[in-house]
């Protein structure tokens, strides 16, 4: 059954779903928070600036507007996560009760640590409003340029209501993306948003010429802490054995097309943030990750040596040679998650 | 205090080692199975054809001759997994009692389905001999070469006996060479060996044009199937978890340097086994091991898509887009280990 669908956001991923819901049979709409963006996107058919290639069909309408919003069965979030919180003030009064919101955002909120779920909830449904929605997180390993050329993938749909994740799964399925569901909520959104910072620590390896072996070992030393981190928080360890977990970790730290990884070598080879960021035209979730992680573990009483000596590369100066071998230093002592 | 200590083979692997433990200050012995190439790194003081641009210090003694087992107190075993049992019967009688034995070798032998250290163990040790040795597992995300070229690397001494783990943790242990203990022999020993079945998955969806979003749920999806064999015969799930496991199997799965991933990105553009092999130098263990872990998967009563997708690939002439379509096609269903 075709559904009337509005995107939150024209950045590559959300270009990129949008691609895919349209080609399902959907009515989809793009909205873009800069209406220039918008225009030229509708006239152009293209957003040559996050997902250059590809075509956007003349019945995807594009617009500035939140009146797109009034209409929709589903709206799908996909904003970066910084902006989250001010674009969903600023639309809540167009939102609908009974819409299906699907979060495709990753990060978690500087200073709430709030995931992008409980974000929504606490920015939508304030106590004693009675609205309510129902949510789902789309995560997993899914670069944006790959799903939009119909390379298979394979993502997770999760939510505490189960109803909203096999709704969320049969919307997006396709032959070539493949949709799990999981009602691991906190942990799937837990998941694609630490890994961004192993990411980060993965990449400054890169940049210092440390080779695929000590990368191999952060990978699995990143997946142990924020797993660790995760376990504390109430979610599910083998959520992050999972696709949103060590499937979205793999893809970040191995692929050329990663904003964090990118930024991590940047970083190896002696750039500092935030100047070797500054030529980057999407968001590296990562940073801000680095921060909110640090204080998450804090509150759980939890160790997380990677992001640690990662959030002191992007803040104190720390040099990345003297942060990674601080982290090989540690006293050799059984293995253990 | 400085050990004697004799490898059993002289590939990239055991060579990279044998100049680990010479930095060290132990005294290092290798034996190469052909005189030819005993000889030749005798004298030229290299192994171009297995480890190239790395020198041999003088007074690291090669040798065709068993007798350089004698008075060893360690053996390294590096040789390849389907040449083990045939190196130690012949070798059986140079062995002294109270040796530690330090198995490198990876792989599941064929039709006995036994891991490399009980093979060690049923020739060397069978019933009524009264003979015994220490015996540990090296294994982890170690490429050769990066060893050599002492760029930093973790990776597990597992043993069920607490003393041969942490004797070979301490003999290997450099500054950039972090080695863990683990009591999980058999968890460790399934991990270094399936790990390149899943290798040649995601080398064969590489040779097809998938994308990076593919191989990173086919990595997902092989460790879950691999650890599920692996608890299925008595391994502990936070050993796939760990450098044995998920490390070891990242590095293969995405390192331009892995035998396996290079031998199924061939088969993924056309190539057949075993021409397909035929101009490696090395042996791609991922092919015999395929063989193995379907033997094993019928034995224990555990599903494993992957490995069977890879072994028809290998063996019976499958399409490998088939294969990986037949992969992707399986009912979406909520996500799990």
């Amino acid at each position: 059954m075709p559904e009337k669908v509005t995107f939150l956001g024209a950045g590559g991923w959300g270009t990129a779903l949008a691609l895919l819901l349209r080609e399902q049979g959907h009515q989809v709409r793009l909205w873009a928070h800069d209406p220039k963006h918008a225009r030229e996107l509708a006239e152009s058919r293209e957003n040559p600036a996050y997902l250059p290639g590809f075509r956007l069909p003349a019945d995807i309408e594009v617009t500035p507007d939140f009146r797109c919003l009034l209409e929709a069965g589903v709206v799908v979030l996909a904003v970066p996560s910084a902006h989250l919180r001010k674009v969903l003030e600023e639309a809540r009064p167009f939102f609908r009760p009974g819409q299906l919101l699907v979060n495709a955002a990753k990060g978690i909120e500087a200073g709430s640590l709030l995931t992008m779920s409980e974000l929504c909830r606490q920015v939508l449904e304030p106590k004693g409003s009675g609205f309510h929605c129902g949510l789902a997180t789309l995560s997993g390993p899914s670069h944006a340029q790959e799903v939009a050329a119909r390379l298979p993938a394979s993502v997770v749909a999760a939510s505490d209501e189960p109803k909203a994740a096999a709704r969320t799964q049969a919307l997006f399925s396709a032959s070539w993306f493949r949709v799990y569901t999981s009602r691991d909520l906190k942990g799937v959104e837990l998941g694609g948003s630490l890994k961004n910072v192993i990411a980060l620590a993965a990449g400054i390896a890169d940049g210092l010429g440390l080779g695929h072996n000590a990368r191999a070992a952060l990978v699995t030393r990143g997946l142990a802490e924020i797993t660790r981190l995760g376990l504390a928080l109430g979610a599910q360890a083998s959520t992050f054995a999972g696709l949103a977990g060590l499937g979205d970790l793999v893809l970040t730290c191995t692929s050329g097309l990663s904003r964090n990884r990118a930024l991590g070598e940047a970083l190896g080879k002696g750039g500092k943030w935030p100047e070797a960021g500054a030529g980057m035209k999407q968001v590296a979730e990562g940073v801000g990750t680095a921060v909110s992680a640090d204080q998450l573990a804090a509150r759980a009483g939890v160790e997380l040596p990677i992001c640690q000596e990662v959030r002191k590369v992007l803040f104190e100066g720390k040099a990345p040679r003297q942060a990674l071998e601080a982290l090989m230093a540690r006293s050799p002592k059984p293995e253990e998650a």
